[in-house]
């Protein structure tokens, strides 16, 4: 085997160790754009298999009926939720991509053998206070809580790998901390930092509403939710974790009109002046381990990353300015890929094994 | 005046004979986009002025609000539908812009000295067995329908001078008969005629829906109602009125990924074969008193007519193959701008008045 | 005439004292995005008409044959740059819209009886050394720049009134300012401001090049000159001419995957803490005299924008962060918008003549 | 292993008899999108490895650095073009992905132990005078061309088993060859076919045009080369070769607004009434031992094969006019993919080694 295709061959290198068949897992919620890739990373998993599917609305339909990309691809079919969880029992690993407050009252019922992948909200957040003023419920399940693993996997990844609980991180979190983490890490940052992030339209999930009516989006460009956004608290949350973080946060969402990408403009200003040349290494350095972390020169861009499980990082800077660039697929490492990345973590197997999602070119 | 500017300059060539004031004109359904558009249009209009704008899901919000390509623009807010149709006594012109099937309701009510020009397609057909079959309800006023023009303006524009009623032709129907016409005047066709239709999703409507869910129509194409498109019996009806039409029509519409325009691709054997220079004579001869009739070189382009009222013209030739394209914006000569051409026409106006809409590059 | 009507009424509001024929204009380069554009408003410009259009490219063909929108709507053919720049005594305006560089050249050289509206970058800038700095040549025309106004049409309309030559500000300077000129002018500001600015393709003119490849574009977003956009000393010029700026400005560009429109979202902090309630007025006390200024609830959006003179201006505010956000077409207020309605005020006509372009819904 | 994996699991089925190592395979013209995607499928493919990648005007550049999906991804590096072809005897096969004109050039000359895929259109084409017709220049390898198979591998898989050349079929070839095969094989066909086809962006190449421009393409539709195309005969030539085709082919291309994609509207007129229900066994009984046709209900959507190897075909009848729709990726079944699917054949692999490219939703 040759260098070149070195890099790609992930499936043998790190095997599951005494175990003779594939994890079974199961997947609560697939009929959404989180599901849809859930299922299309997972039926490509040579390690997994997909054991159950659930969509209520979809029930009895067969998957590849509903999500017709996988048309002729799967026998499976999507199941009703189950009334007995116990039924469970013979899983490895589920899934939950529900809209916000379902896991919260499924996951605390899950059968304790089971390891859990929450990709909604529900169990992001440390503090029930903060969460009730972001999602505008209360909280049941905050004892559960308290056993979940933030599922940001490249600042988290020892503590992944010995989790039962992931809460998956949301999309424009991922992107605004992998774009700082090197800095909060290495406490670079002083003052406020401005996030300017836009999002595509699958950002709203997989049910037509105004915002993403084709006629008006197509040519539309514009931000929403100024200050607010629910995704603010866990980047919070997240950076006192890394580092010493005490700057003010700035933190704004825009609507791009394409399907799918994030794109997240970072400013910072430094504490003291740092030379480009010292800037690269520092990502380099902290991100050394971290296959699906492209360093980039210049700006990334989203084209470069729909459909892949990579975060391109770039940076430019100006004397104590600093800005950081991040580009991500909301649905790939800033959902159903990252939570692949996260269950690999858990169950001992390679962190790439099934995610070689090549992009494409254009 | 010079040549260049004498083209555009219209508001005062033909002024309305004996009579002081503007014409006072009412929308009915003014928060779609065919009321967008009327709305656009008639704001510009130097002969008329909007005395009342209904949305009763908008009552009493301001037209800005709603349409905010008009915000600042305009003091009009929108109204419920009158209870009383007879308030209406002092207006000129009403615009129906509502859902197939509520025209029919309003349009024997009105009262009679009022003109009236319906955009839906409840008054196009004059059998009632054919409006069934297409629309999936019975027709309850067919009674007025016998007193409805069809408003394809190229054609029928003597009888749409002296109308009271005008049933506003389908955006479809209008590419395809514009492109039709000369051909079916001059008795030219034989065989079957295949039209190859595409629309843009604004055709949809400006109510959320599956086929108009950004992430998935912005990158797709695909065909939907083939053979049976409530616009093939408008058409084949107009046909037979143009010329002695026997042909079979193969008709299929097609969704585009952009905002506005349809596209008409019209493949028609010819009883002889003609020479290319013989058949642009014949377009232009036919064509000669319509300025929105516009015959270009090749292949017209949806890019070139978007928000306008021109009908852009083209074709090519192989012996007794031709095919004719037609290209319009579906929401102004397809529908609100069409809908004024008549307005114009029925109260003894330039044709052109309030509808020199120059659209853009790019 | 109602309320209603009387906004879009400005033909006779204003007009040109004591002349009885129209203005005589040149456009020098109309075979760009900025020439198509000067070519639709001043078509249907009620006091002016096109006397002469260049391109030297397309010299002696139809402007509706390169503009195909404007097929069959003028009669206008290009020509070549005049050799004999006397030969243009009979005009009253010159627009140039010409590649950087170019318009240095021509200006001094102009009959001193004519009016220059420059749409480049050639004559913004007061001081040689930074032009040479950001625009990567020699400045062979600083006596004549001195001779410039700065054409924001909201921050100078008095200087303009009264002035020879233009320089119309770039796309990205003029949505910048109009969203920091009341702030500015409050002395409001404290620390850096950070302009996170996106534009769409046809800001990169009408030349195919990689970045404006479709097939690259469509799925795209990405930052480019970081830092080093040659309309950043253009806005620090006119903020220092505004108010009393020290800050520091960051100032990034995007690309956005449509073809027009401006968005800019602009980080400001202010010197205390202004409550939501106040910043409005602020604004709105700014732009009372500001036709093309609107100011919206939330965030304004390119969609409501697109082919229109108007800049759509929202905000929002947490303590003493304050975000404004700025919407505009970059090739109408960004352009060729803004120099007609500069050209309006130096012939005493009303600041709107001509520019009543409404948008479209979608 | 269950049913559900089954139909993803292809690696090891079908392993290469009696061989130790991988194919050893050269990618001649790797910079362009056909090569963009060959290195892609390549990257991934269990049984190939690139040995060579060719690009003179990135020669020594990294293959991420200008594919930059692939950044990352391999240490492959862009070489010239060999000038003695005979340093490729380590070689088993070669993609040539060259414009039209350089593989008749290059064919010729290679080792005969090679196998060779083509994938421009110099080697389609039996007739000589129609090359020189349809291709604007002389053939000068119409010996060589003899020993070509053209690689529609649903239609002609045992000859590609055996071939050592393949011409790889066009995008819009493929399209329509693949929805009217089984009409053509069972004589079901009369009078005119007419085929209404579109294209995404990227079928135009990798290079920047006025017809790609974004501004421009991004808001349009429009008809090209009409009856013209030179992918007609081709498609004739087949048609002729898979059944009695004696139909005349009413061809037209038009340009779609979307990055990939080719969706091929195709109007055919039976010789006897076919009842629904029997066409669609006619599709299913054709198509049975090939994966990578899908029949679908109604129509195909562009949408769902985009990045994938699959050709969906759906259709609708009305008494004998009866519409194919045929929906691929131009650069994948239209190009790299078949390319990769007819390799693994000549090599005797499973036809759907590597190919088990799954789309995505949205």
């Amino acid at each position: 085997m040759n260098d070149v295709n070195a890099k790609l061959e992930t499936r043998n290198s790190k095997p599951r160790e005494a175990r003779n068949s594939k994890l079974r897992v199961a997947i609560f919620g697939g009929s959404g754009y989180g599901g849809a890739e859930l299922l299309r990373i997972l039926l490509q998993h040579p390690d997994a298999e997909i054991a159950l599917v659930t969509a209520n609305e979809h029930a009895g339909k067969g998957v590849g009926e509903v999500h017709k990309n996988l048309y002729g691809l799967t026998d499976l079919t999507f199941s009703n939720a189950p009334e007995e969880l116990d039924t469970l029992k013979d899983l490895d690993c589920v899934f939950l991509a529900l809209p916000h407050g379902q896991a919260m009252e499924i996951a605390p019922q899950l059968p304790s053998h089971l390891k859990v992948i929450d990709l909604s909200g529900d169990f992001r957040l440390r503090n029930k206070d903060v969460f009730v003023e972001h999602y505008g419920r209360e909280h049941t399940a905050m004892h559960t809580q308290s056993e979940f693993i933030y599922g940001l996997t490249e600042t988290n990844r020892e503590a992944i790998k010995h989790a039962r609980f992931i809460a998956n991180p949301g999309c424009f979190a991922t992107a605004t901390l992998l774009g700082l983490a090197p800095l909060a890490a290495n406490d670079l940052i002083t003052g406020r930092v401005v996030v300017d992030a836009k999002t595509g339209s699958s950002g709203s999930g997989a049910k037509p509403a105004a915002n993403t009516h084709h006629p008006q989006r197509s040519n539309s460009f514009y931000a929403y939710k100024p200050f607010t956004h629910q995704h603010v608290p866990e980047i919070e949350q997240e950076l006192r974790n890394i580092g010493a973080w005490v700057s003010e946060l700035v933190f704004m969402t825009h609507s791009l009109p394409v399907s799918r990408g994030i794109f997240a403009s970072i400013y910072v200003e430094t504490k003291k002046e740092i030379a480009d040349g010292d800037i690269s290494p520092l990502f380099a350095d902290f991100y050394s381990d971290s296959f699906f972390v492209r360093l980039v020169k210049g700006s990334p861009d989203i084209n470069w990353v729909k459909t892949t499980n990579f975060c391109d990082v770039g940076f430019a800077v100006r004397g104590r300015q600093l800005v950081v660039f991040s580009a991500l697929d909301n649905l790939v490492k800033g959902a159903a890929g990252q939570a692949v990345q996260n269950m690999n973590l858990m169950f001992g197997l390679c962190e790439k094994t099934g995610l070689m999602l090549l992009g494409t070119n254009p």
